[in-house]
């Protein structure tokens, strides 16, 4: 690839419901020599993320929407192939969030120097040690509110969040956490790989059921990426001061009228069991990103914390990556590798 | 009434959907003479209210299930007839929660010293001074954490608890206190009473709609005492970081299968605007009491806050008085004068 081209990939159409190709369009731009104080950086990987659906909507969100004919935007890492600020030389690991391109380019401002991790590929910014992991242990531990004896239920368990969210409620002395993924193999890898006590497959019957037998004694937590009927099967199952961390709903993310969906049965237990329901995104909570760091990243650097990741090689293949997500395509973080 | 037989109404079987007659019984019991520390009231009013249809069922709550073939507790306030405490003389205005009875005999410990009022009736104990009032300013304070300048939106506002809700908002410098009621009477009550800065009839027109162009700039907070509709109606009117302290859903307490009701739509919101929502019950906000009383019982006094009361006369009439919270026969406070 030339180092003075940039190949990014642009939403040029709303999508009704799934999003497909034609709803996005492949440029490429010829790059304008750096100016003072800006950085280029070659990507090593971008991520593909659930959320991106929700701004491809025009609608009332906690960040504003895309817009047509904008390359999209979000987290990616790599390395200055080219600098002219002081802070950053040529071959500094960066993260940045110019999203979808496979060279970068702006103000040094934009792109933030990472740590060197040896063995470890980069793309672990992306996830366990970036916005995924931060995700994860701000929705547990300050959204939740996590006490050690907590039995916990996390659904999309194998998720890059949801994986995450089990291994620091083990750290944290919660006595169940219990997961729940689609798929036999998905849910072995809950307990034989991510040290949740119980998987639940919940392709292979209603997840109400399931819960109740996984859980004789209640929940304490529930960290939802889902909504649906896995909101609903937490509401059955909470015990009285219950809390719920609401990250997600990938399972209306793509309807086309997700408010025309009817919510979750058992809304009165939370009335009866004084129950609390917190929606959240990460933004609100970067005041403890570094209490994050210092208390996780020893824990994965000693290989206590594991992750799987999903590597698509290639941003021409960005969008199946992208499209993956939502039938299930990756286990762990979806990186596409530039 | 004779001073030696107390009269009582007893459950004898549980409801299925709305209470009738036939699941009660009103019995005349014999008293033992005083034993040693123990107390005898004429009671001047007993509380009839809508959370006490929960306790009819046999199911997982915030407070125990009433028994069968027990008499039914709940807030009462009277005098002392007769008392071989030395905390208690004959004349004493005092509150217990030994509920359906003319004359009530317990321990000591059973019953608390009233302040003498004046002229305002002992009923006041049963609500804007008494667990009504409490109960509103734990939701709206404690638990929705009202900030001045807020946005506030309470259904079931002409009732005891409601119309509590909106005053203290109002002295609490809430901006638009947006209420909901049933009918164009109960409505009028909100802005010419109460000091809503406006009220929603329910019954004129959905309430969603109704809620959209009553609040342009959308809503901080919501007290809901209704569920169904006004939760769904909160959901989509919520501003981000808004706030519902949930006290009640008296639209599905006579379902015979609450739990088969779908919950409201927009429950996405809930993520995408970062909401939080909480049920609540009082006693676990007890701590806040003496606060209650110093803010709120001086505004009392000087008839800064009103409140409705809905008196039913005599015991006898008890039931009728209980079901009629059902169809909305009350306005403000039901209690029942003995």
């Amino acid at each position: 690839m030339s180092e003075n081209k940039s190949t990014q990939i642009q939403l040029v159409r709303r999508p009704a419901g799934m999003p497909v190709a034609e709803d996005f369009r492949t440029v490429t731009v010829e790059l304008p020599d750096l100016g003072e104080n800006q950085v280029r950086v070659r990507n090593e990987f971008i991520s593909v993320d659930p959320y991106m659906r929700g701004r491809m909507n025009d609608s009332k969100s906690y960040i504003p929407p895309f817009e047509l004919g904008e390359t999209m935007q979000g987290s990616a890492v790599g390395r200055v192939i080219e600098s002219t600020s002081p802070e950053f030389s040529e071959g500094d690991l960066v993260t940045h969030f110019l999203g979808w391109r496979d060279i970068a380019q702006a103000d040094a401002q934009a792109f933030t120097q990472a740590q060197e991790l040896g063995d470890v590929a980069s793309s672990v910014y992306l996830g366990a040690l970036g916005l995924t992991g931060m995700t994860a242990y701000m929705g547990l531990m300050k959204v939740a509110e996590l006490k050690e004896g907590d039995n916990v239920f996390i659904s999309g368990a194998a998720g890059a969040v949801g994986s995450m969210v089990g291994q620091i409620a083990k750290l944290k002395g919660a006595r169940e956490i219990i997961g729940s993924a689609g798929g036999s193999e998905k849910t072995a890898l809950l307990t034989q790989r991510f040290g949740f006590t119980q998987g639940i497959d919940y392709k292979a019957a209603p997840i109400l059921t399931q819960l109740e037998e996984a859980a004789p004694n209640g929940i304490d937590v529930y960290f939802d990426n889902v909504g649906g009927d896995h909101l609903e099967a937490a509401l059955n199952s909470f015990n009285r001061y219950g809390r719920a961390a609401l990250c997600g709903a990938i399972s209306v993310y793509n309807e086309k009228d997700p408010n025309s969906i009817p919510g979750p049965r058992f809304m009165t237990n939370i009335v009866t069991r004084s129950l609390s329901m917190k929606g959240f995104v990460l933004q609100d909570y970067l005041q403890f990103a570094q209490e994050f760091r210092e208390e996780i990243a020893p824990h994965f650097i000693s290989g206590e914390i594991t992750y799987d990741e999903t590597v698509v090689e290639g941003l021409h293949n960005a969008l199946d990556a992208f499209f993956g997500l939502f039938s299930g395509k990756n286990t762990g973080k979806m990186v596409v590798e530039i």
